[in-house]
């Protein structure tokens, strides 16, 4: 039996990242960037206004006499479009949000702060001083020709493709998405839609880390279930062979009917097959055919828990995730802990921000095939090995589930 | 001008949830679920083992004389099938975690505990005292036949799934996913695998909204971009009217071109189309032929950051969600803000959690055409109207634009 710090050290030691691709850029928000981006253009590319209104020389701004000057309008520039004269001493041409400024011309002012006669108005009237450069947004201001915009190894968001297609990148390499093959394990298991016999229970943990496979960013295929039979699993670990992981349920403790790791054995390798914890001391990893398995408990609360402490750091490492823990804070448990274990107790438990200080509230029985206990957590309170008493006030450490991944391995 | 909060619930006064449809339960992840979840079962649905081990009668697992009692072993029962035969006094079962107790026995005891001759052995050896119940999980204990499990407008993430998989829930009542069109506006617009030429700038906007659809659970479809002509606006909008709701970027300003308001009256109704904050003042909102529009402002960072504030929460309450906004929390803005703003100002930070507070640290220049201020931003920090001083150290809410919603509306 190993601690959860060194199973997950030898799990992620284990995992490399997959192969980068070359994809179209609306399909690759989530996925992880494989290059630098360099910028091979100023951002904005030519100077521009930043406001409606007018071009001109800013000396043309002064007020004469108290009067506001009056300039004559030469024209005027669209979003889109460039000026086909200057601007000179004495003139003016109207100017839109966005739109290149005319040469000649060192600033803007904005249409409120000028009177005119109308949209065809041949004059205007300054009412405002203006200084060389007033909302003009400068080329390069954003983002300079040569700089580095953005990292490898950086996140692909919605911001992160907006600067993407300012830069032209229609296509973008990638860390490829991880495709996972979920396996559920045991002759008691049947599917969902099949009414309960005697001593049968319904596949929920396939479709739980199938959601939780996707959330994670990556593609699941459920392969349906192994029967409790050497051949079974055979047939169905051939199957899973041909993805980038294999994520099982069930099978993995020191029953007889306990045969994943056995098959791990035959066909790959073992790595480790215990850990000191709870809920979801068997956890197995190891290797069929060259790729990773994590075989999961198969309590269903077992099965969920252990998927976010190690199955999917494991997926952000492969996809090529810089960041793959998510965040701990400190809670105050306001309701305690009675519920006492040797190993290490991850308790389920929903987390608030309450006048300046995060508050755990615990979501009720933690038995591993509790289910409901999973209902409303956003978080798992880490209470250390040895079973300590943890009364109503105390402060640990809990593991931020709704949070984005904030921490390196 | 309205203020932030009118603009927002004028919104959402107007939007309803979308059509509740069934769908494979495969498929329900992150939606909204239309029917409270009622157990037509006890789950677990029998007595069952939370261990392997042996089943027996407790009260013969006390010691005599010192000695371990031995009982004969007369079968075993693996999950997934019934035992043929109770368990009587001076007999013990096999029992594999998850079978269901044989009649008779009334107590577990794990394998651990035991001693006996190896796998086929004919008896064996308790050598712990065992109370009645013992590593029994009772039928019923997760989940009572008749209790309500899931309510009406609870989101749909992986544990939720677990259990509807576990109550033999195949299909699922759900909200309708919103499918969202994206139409860029402008004549300055080119498409991202286009060279520049002078006056063009590529179209960010819409990669970055579909992004942003994508990410807050909806179907998005890009439209291309209208060219600043009313003909051009007027076929996009009759193909956008065909989904659950059009965003446009661009065009809802004051200048000479900025048309999709004309139209918007036109072919349906302006609600509102300025909001006192920054950046993006020019946020409109309205129908064309019965779909609800949000016409975002064109500026890149504008755009940003009022699909989240505006966007975002139209689409959460489009598909049903309970929680429509972002949590808020008090940040320390450890750099102060220099650039002022009459209107209230959302200003892209980086929050983290530090020595027991939020630290916020801004993220560059401000202004709405700087796409590289959002880099690395995870938080708006909200300054308010008139322009306040920020010096460094000063105590401001923040918008926590990566955690989940938390917020009625």
């Amino acid at each position: 039996m190993i601690s959860v710090e060194e199973a997950l050290s030898r799990m992620l030691a284990d995992i490399t990242a997959l192969p980068i691709i070359k994809l179209p850029l609306a399909e690759v928000s989530g996925l992880v960037l494989a290059e630098d981006v360099v910028a091979q253009e100023d951002i904005p590319p030519f100077d521009n206004s930043a406001m409606d209104g007018f071009a001109l020389q800013s000396t043309d701004s002064k007020a004469h006499n108290g009067q506001p000057p009056r300039l004559r309008v030469t024209g005027g520039v669209a979003a889109g479009y460039v000026a086909d004269h200057a601007v000179e001493a004495g003139t003016a041409m109207r100017i839109m949000t966005g739109a290149p400024v005319p040469p000649g011309a060192d600033t803007i002012i904005q249409v409120e702060l000028t009177h005119n006669d109308g949209p065809d108005s041949t004059w205007v009237e300054i009412l405002h001083e203006v200084t060389p450069g007033n909302n003009i947004r400068p080329a390069g201001e954003d983002m300079r020709r040569g700089q580095t915009i953005l990292q490898r190894g950086a996140e692909l968001g919605a911001w992160e493709i907006g600067i993407l297609a300012t830069l032209g990148w229609a296509t973008v390499p990638v860390v490829r998405q991880a495709r996972v093959a979920i396996l559920g394990t045991g002759d008691e298991v049947i599917e969902i839609d099949q009414p309960l016999a005697p001593g049968k229970i319904r596949n929920s943990n396939s479709y739980l880390l199938e959601a939780a496979v996707r959330r994670a960013g990556a593609r699941p295929e459920r392969l349906g279930v192994a029967r409790d039979t050497v051949e079974s699993l055979r047939e169905k670990f051939a199957q899973a062979a041909n993805y980038d992981l294999i994520l099982t349920s069930g099978g993995v403790s020191v029953g007889d009917f306990d045969l994943v790791k056995d098959i791990m054995a035959e066909q790959g390798q073992v790595n480790f097959w215990r850990i000191n914890m709870r809920p979801g001391k068997p956890v197995a990893f190891g290797h069929i055919g060259g790729v990773p398995l994590v075989g999961l408990p198969g309590n269903p609360v077992s099965s969920a828990v252990t998927f976010e402490l190690f199955a999917r750091p494991v997926i952000r490492k492969l996809q090529g995730h810089t960041y793959v823990l998510k965040p701990q804070v400190d809670v105050t448990v306001e309701d305690g802990i009675q519920d006492r274990a040797q190993r290490r107790h991850y308790v389920r438990a929903y987390v608030t921000w309450h006048e300046g200080r995060f508050v755990a509230r615990t979501t009720g029985n933690q038995g591993s095939h509790m289910m409901t206990s999973l209902l409303q957590a956003n978080a798992l309170v880490i209470v250390p090995e040895g079973g300590p008493e943890v009364p109503p006030g105390t402060v640990l450490k809990a593991i931020m589930l709704d949070w984005p991944e904030d921490t390196r391995v």
